[in-house]
C-alpha cells in the first residue's frame, strides 16, 4: 500500500479516535472503538462502540452507511474480532460489505482476536495496513490492553499537591490544593475507572464519600485498605455500602480504633457487622498486612479493571513498593505552600538513594486551568518500600 | 498606523527578541535588547546590545546598514534610549538617518527614558508603534525591569524535586533527581545571573563551589545566609573568597558550628577571620537572625540585579515568607521517591492554611529533557512564614 498518503490515514484516524472517545465511560470491560467509512475520499459512514454488549463500531458504520461501502476504505482504531461475543465477529460483516482496504490504528492482544482478525481479512484478500497512529489508540485503552493481558486492574495514583511537593498545610487544610478544572477533571476519572481505593486513614480522616459527582456517572466500587478493620460502622461509606459497592481489603490481624491489637472473635464480630451493612472483606496478608499484590488478583478476578488510587501517603507508599502502580497522574498547582512537616504525596519509608526511585517513562505535562497535570508511567521493578 | 499587518511587525519583533537573547551573560545590568532595520519589505540592517557599555541595539543595527535606510522601519524590542550614558542617545542616530516608523516591543521603565524616548521621535516627525510582542520583550528583560524599578536584585527561587515533591531521598541522597539536560540549564542560570545564594546549612552539608562551570561564564556573586556565623574557615567557599566575590549575611548574634551562642568578642574574631580571606560580611537583623528584606536593600546599593536562590528548605521558606522572591523556577523529574521524612524544597513552618500559601501567577510549564520546567511569578503579599 502506498505510503505518501500516511498523513490522509492518519486523519481518518484521528476522526476515529474521536468517535471512540464518545464511548469512553460507557463500554468498560470492553475497549473503546471508533471507525470511519471513506470511499472516493468521502466519509460515508461512522460509528463507535457505544456501550458495553451493544454493537462494535465497526458494525456500527456499516449499518449506517450512506451508500454502498463496496470497495471503501474502513478505518478502525482497533483490530477487528473474529470471535462471536456478545455480538457476531466484525470480520464477518467487513468481508459480507466486500470492503477494499482496512486500516488498523492497534493490534488487540485479546488472546480470542491477537493478529486472527487481520489474517482473517488478508484471507479474504482484503488489504489490510496496520499501525496507523498506533500510540494513541493504545494510549486510548490503556486500561483494557492493561487487563485483558495481565488480569490485575489497571492502577492510576492520583494526586494533587503544591509546586513545593505538599498535598495540605501543616495544620491538615487541603482546600483546595488545585483549581475547579482539575478537580472536575477529577470526578471525571472516578466515571471512568471502575474502583477507587484509598487507605483507612483517608476515611478516619475526612469520612469521604467517594461517589462520583459528574452528570450520567456511575459510582465506582469503593475500595478501602484497611489491614485491622478500623472502619468505623457509622463512616459515610459503611453507611451506604448497600448502595453503592463497597470493598474492605483487611490482613491477617484487627486493631481497634487506637490500632491496639483486636481479639480474633472481635475481628470476626467486626467483619460480621460490616457485611450486614454489606461491605464485602477481602483478606490478604504479608506480615499481617495487606498484600496489595494478591489484593489485585482478587479484584481482577472480580472484573475490576481499573482503580483510580488517591492515596494517601502510606498506601501510595506502600502500592509504589509493591509495584501495583500503572501510571501516576500529579496534578500540581502554582502555589508555595511550605512547612517541614507537611504532608507530601508519597511517605511510608521512601528510597534509600536516588537508584531505588521509581522511574516514569512517556511522561506528559499539560495545563489544566490553572494547574498543570503531569502523568508518566512507572517501570516495572522489583522493589520494596 | 495599519493593523492588518500586525503579524508582519510580529515577525519581525520576533527576529529582534532573537538577536537581543545573543547578549543575554554579558549586558548586565544593562537590559538585552535587538533591532532589526526593514526597507521595501526587505531586512536592511541587525542589531543587538552585544557587551556592557558598548553600543545599543539600534546604533549598532543603523551603523551596519547595507543601504540607506532613510524611510526605512525599525524594529526595537525595548524602547530607544534618549539620554547620553556611556554611549549617545538611540533617538539622535534614528532622527538623523530619517528613519520613517519604529516599533518598539516594551516602554524602558528606567526615569531617565521612561516614555521621552518614543515622545522625541514622535516630535521628530516619525511614526511609532509600541507594544508589539510585549509581553515577551517585557519577560525578556524581567531582571533589568524588576530591578530598576524596585533597586533590589531579583530573586530566582530555583528547586529540583521528584514528581512527589522531595529534593533528596530520606537519607539525603540527591545526585541526581534531574537529568543532564536540566542540569545544564542551570548552569546557564549561574552565568544569567548576577549572584547565587544558599544557605548556611547547604555549605555545612555540601561544602560546594557554586560557581559557573559552563564555557566564557562568569562567577556569580557568592551569598551565603549565615545568621551566626557558622561558615568554616576551610570551606571550599572561604578557601576561593578571593577568587570568587563572596558575602556572608550575618544576623546580630553568633554561634559556633553546633550552635551554641558565639560570644560577641568571638563573633568579631570569626569576622576579621573571614575578612582576612577575603570574604564580605554584612549585618542584617531581624530577632537575631538575617532580615531578608533589609538584606536585599543592601545587595541592590552593591549592584547585584538578580539572585538564584538555590535553597535549601528553610533559606526558601524564609524567602518566601519575607516576599522577596520575584519567580519561581521548579525542576521536577519523573521519578517518585517516597519517604515521610524525605526532605522538600520549601520547609520552615509554611503557610498555616492553604488561604496563606503563596499564590504565582503567569505558570508555564516545558519539557527540558526528561524533566519538566514550572515556573511562575509570586503574588506580592504581605506574610510571614
Amino acid at each position: 500500500m502506498e505510503t505518501q498518503n500516511h498523513s490522509i490515514h492518519e486523519q481518518y484516524m484521528r476522526r476515529a479516535i474521536e468517535l471512540a472517545e464518545k464511548g469512553r465511560g460507557y463500554t468498560a470491560p470492553n475497549p473503546v472503538v471508533g471507525c470511519v467509512v471513506v470511499k472516493d475520499g468521502r466519509i460515508i459512514s461512522e460509528g463507535y462502540h457505544e456501550r458495553y454488549g451493544e454493537f462494535h463500531a465497526e458494525r456500527n458504520a456499516l449499518l449506517r452507511c450512506k451508500e454502498d461501502p463496496e470497495g471503501a476504505d474502513l478505518y478502525v482504531t482497533l483490530e477487528p474480532c473474529c470471535h462471536q461475543g456478545k455480538t457476531p465477529p466484525c470480520t464477518d460483516i467487513i468481508i459480507e460489505k466486500k470492503i477494499g482496504r482496512v486500516f488498523v490504528g492497534s493490534m488487540d492482544p485479546n488472546p480470542l482476536v491477537a493478529g486472527k482478525g487481520v489474517q482473517i481479512l488478508k484471507d479474504a484478500g482484503i488489504a489490510v495496513e496496520t499501525g496507523i497512529l498506533e500510540k494513541q489508540c493504545l494510549k486510548m485503552n490503556e486500561i483494557f490492553f492493561h487487563f485483558i493481558t495481565t488480569k490485575t486492574p489497571f492502577v492510576l495514583s492520583k494526586f494533587a499537591m503544591s509546586m513545593d511537593g505538599k498535598i495540605a498545610s501543616e495544620s491538615g487544610d487541603s482546600k483546595w490544593v488545585t483549581g475547579e478544572e482539575a478537580r472536575a477533571e477529577v470526578h471525571l476519572l472516578r466515571k471512568y475507572y471502575s474502583a477507587i481505593m484509598v487507605g483507612i486513614g483517608t476515611v478516619l480522616a475526612d469520612d469521604p464519600m467517594l461517589n462520583c459527582r459528574v452528570e450520567e456517572g456511575v459510582d465506582p466500587v469503593r475500595i478501602i485498605c484497611d489491614s485491622s478493620l478500623r472502619i468505623p460502622l457509622d463512616s459515610k461509606i459503611v453507611q451506604t455500602a448497600k448502595e453503592i459497592p463497597t470493598i474492605v481489603a483487611a490482613g491477617s490481624f484487627g486493631s481497634d480504633f487506637f490500632g491496639s491489637p483486636m481479639k480474633l472473635e472481635n475481628m470476626q464480630e467486626k467483619e460480621k457487622q460490616l457485611s450486614e451493612q454489606g461491605v464485602t472483606v477481602l483478606h490478604t496478608s504479608k506480615g499481617g498486612k495487606v498484600d496489595l499484590k494478591e489484593l489485585m488478583k482478587l479484584l481482577g478476578e472480580r472484573g475490576i479493571d481499573s482503580i483510580l488510587m488517591e492515596g494517601g501517603g502510606e498506601l501510595n507508599a506502600a502500592a509504589f513498593g509493591a509495584g501495583i502502580v500503572s501510571k501516576v497522574q500529579a496534578y500540581i498547582a502554582g502555589k508555595i505552600i511550605g512547612g517541614e512537616t507537611a504532608k507530601t504525596p508519597v511517605a511510608g519509608k521512601g528510597a534509600m538513594t536516588m537508584k531505588d526511585a521509581s522511574v516514569l517513562r512517556d511522561l506528559e505535562v499539560r495545563m489544566v486551568g490553572q494547574d498543570i497535570c503531569m502523568t508518566g508511567y512507572p517501570v516495572p521493578k522489583e522493589r520494596e518500600i
